[in-house]
């Protein structure tokens, strides 16, 4: 069946939602090969460092048909002899005619990719809505190229007033079953997840990514636990189900430097830790889970996060609201 | 042009929606007589009180096309003989073939009329979704209809994590324009507004509708303030822009009697007094305005509300949610 580009390219974005959290440090591309006629040939995404690029996976399944076809890649192919060869060469040696790819390289190295096809004679043609592509698996990549800091989401659920546990501590269960599966789902695609030591002596979490069945999935983010006081020896957080990193000390500079070159990375609280990281202007996504119900007691979702007037609330722009279950799911982002 | 019944229905709906509060004690109704060749011969809603309802108003304007036509109504037409005769009859004798509603007349004194048109050898059709339409401008008359109480939605603006004013007391502006113009324009069709002394107190509002230019609305709500202490003379809400009542108590059937029929109440807070309405279970929808900002400090949305675990939690279900300018609208109703 021909398809048109702009499907082509949601099924590139697709691809490289299921390679997010396994790539790094190389970022998470998709990639569809449309033969001459339009068809879809050939579909791709980054392989776990030292394997294939998205394009070579794409080009790989669509063989002979890609010759005189359509390359549509979510990031600029790279150019750049790293463990892998050239992205650009695989394309021009296997035919193709036409390249779109969504989003710039912003890497000195690799960058030139589009250069270098223009040279061969393919065409190459850039998106028409980059950042709608950018806002997607390539995003914290990206921020890292931009910043040269992790991508940080704060991550939570909470009641429609703002409360992350009820007063008595309980927070089992604040948000629906659909949005805990949405959740687990996405732990087995991030690089690290931190918590307050107050998060893990108030709920000893596990902090695992786990299958719908309950298993461990395969990817397991590093578990990276922020404070000073002493985790008791029993806490799960300290299991070997995944690695933990216990950072003893309140510097949110500790935090990032533990990180190393993890990139896609959730803090999930609590709310004397968030607050801290958005004092520091550390947060890049806002991610929120707002169960339909009222507490009107108990912890609060943020706390302490340097406002005292309305002028200097942490202001986001809503990136998307959904309903999710019987929750509603709130993404923000930095203005 | 020929419509079809749904969109018949969705234009009633639209009509009644103009007619909200200004119709108490009775129900605002929204009416449409199409004519035999199924185009709009008359769009109708309820009048205020002693004025026709909507069904005399949409064959009014129909005239004798009316005749051989269908009419479709957001309530059972009445066959009450009140302050004007009964819709039935007005209906019978314009000729109307057919008759769609949508909500059953819960009302022991009025209710009847599909059987009189019945008699009358009118094709009488119920709706397929009638609870869409009662969740719609009749919400309010008919929860007063079951339950004999006012219809109180608990409305307040607040950041994401739940703050209705930041630390210092600000909270000037929390919600974006696009909200506070809907939220003005939502006051002139309400019977009254509640609010806590301690609102007063801190932001002195007017508590008035006021139309796009700033000037007042024809309708004004009730204003009625609730607590003990005493408001100094020159408090705002006590000007005479609106009627204003004052509950010099904290039980809420204090409140309720000083409503007398007002059916369509919004408790604007503060988080004080709405948590008492949480607690004594009171509240028939919420209207969140989420702000994409957080504070991180400053007065909780809700306080109070009794719940000391998370099994206790007053729980909702999401009736709607909706991307206002920059913020979220967020509406629960009870479950
Ligand atoms: N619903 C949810 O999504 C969710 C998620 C997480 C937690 N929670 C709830 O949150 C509650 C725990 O709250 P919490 O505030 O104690 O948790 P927390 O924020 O995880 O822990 C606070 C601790 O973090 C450490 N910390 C490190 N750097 C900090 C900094 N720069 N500023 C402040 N603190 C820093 C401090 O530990 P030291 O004192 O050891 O130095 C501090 O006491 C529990 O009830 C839990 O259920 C809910
Ligand atoms: N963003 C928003 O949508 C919004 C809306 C409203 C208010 N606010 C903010 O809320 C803050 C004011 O908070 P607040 O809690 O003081 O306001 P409040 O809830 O309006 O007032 C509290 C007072 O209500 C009275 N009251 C009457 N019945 C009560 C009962 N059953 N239980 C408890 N209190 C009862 C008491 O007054 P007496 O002591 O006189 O008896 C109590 O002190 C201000 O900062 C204001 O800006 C924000």
């Amino acid at each position: 069946m021909r398809v048109n580009l702009h499907e082509a390219m949601r099924r590139a974005v697709e691809a490289s939602e299921q390679a997010r959290g396994r790539t790094s440090p190389n970022p998470p591309v998709g990639a569809v090969v449309l033969d001459v006629a339009g068809t879809i040939a050939g579909v791709g995404a980054t392989q776990p460092p030292g394997g294939p690029h998205a394009e070579v996976m794409a080009l790989r399944e669509a063989g002979e048909r890609a010759f005189g076809g359509t390359l549509v890649v979510t990031l600029e192919p790279c150019d750049h002899q790293g463990r892998t060869p050239p992205c650009s060469k695989a394309v021009i040696e296997a035919g193709i005619a036409q390249v779109h790819y969504a989003v710039d390289d912003p890497m000195a190295l690799a960058s030139g990719g589009a250069r270098t096809l223009r040279r061969a004679g393919v065409v190459v043609t850039t998106w028409h809505d980059p950042s709608a592509v950018a806002r997607g698996p390539l995003r914290s990549w990206l921020h890292r190229q931009r910043t040269g800091r992790p991508h940080i989401t704060y991550k939570y659920a909470a009641s429609l007033d703002g409360r992350c546990a009820a007063e008595d501590g309980s927070s089992q269960w604040i948000s629906g079953s659909a949005s805990r599966a949405r959740d687990r789902l996405e732990r087995s695609r991030i690089d690290a997840i931190i918590v307050g030591t107050g998060t893990v002596l108030a709920d000893d979490p596990w902090l695992t990514a786990r299958l719908p069945d309950g298993s461990l999935a395969d990817h397991q983010p590093a578990r990276v636990v922020v404070g000073t006081r002493e985790l008791p020896p029993a806490a799960r957080v300290l299991d070997d189900a995944a690695p933990t990193i216990l950072v003893r000390s309140r510097e949110i500079s500790a935090v990032l430097d533990a990180l190393g070159d993890r990139t896609d990375v959730v803090l999930e609280g609590g709310p004397h830790l968030a607050g801290a990281f958005f004092q520091a202007g550390y947060i890049d996504r806002i991610t929120a889970y707002v169960a339909p119900m009222i507490l009107g007691a108990g912890t609060p979702a943020v706390v302490g996060a340097g406002v005292g007037n309305i002028d200097q609330a942490h202001r986001f722009d809503c990136e998307s609201v959904e309903m999710l279950g019987e929750d509603v799911l709130i993404s923000l982002v930095p203005r």
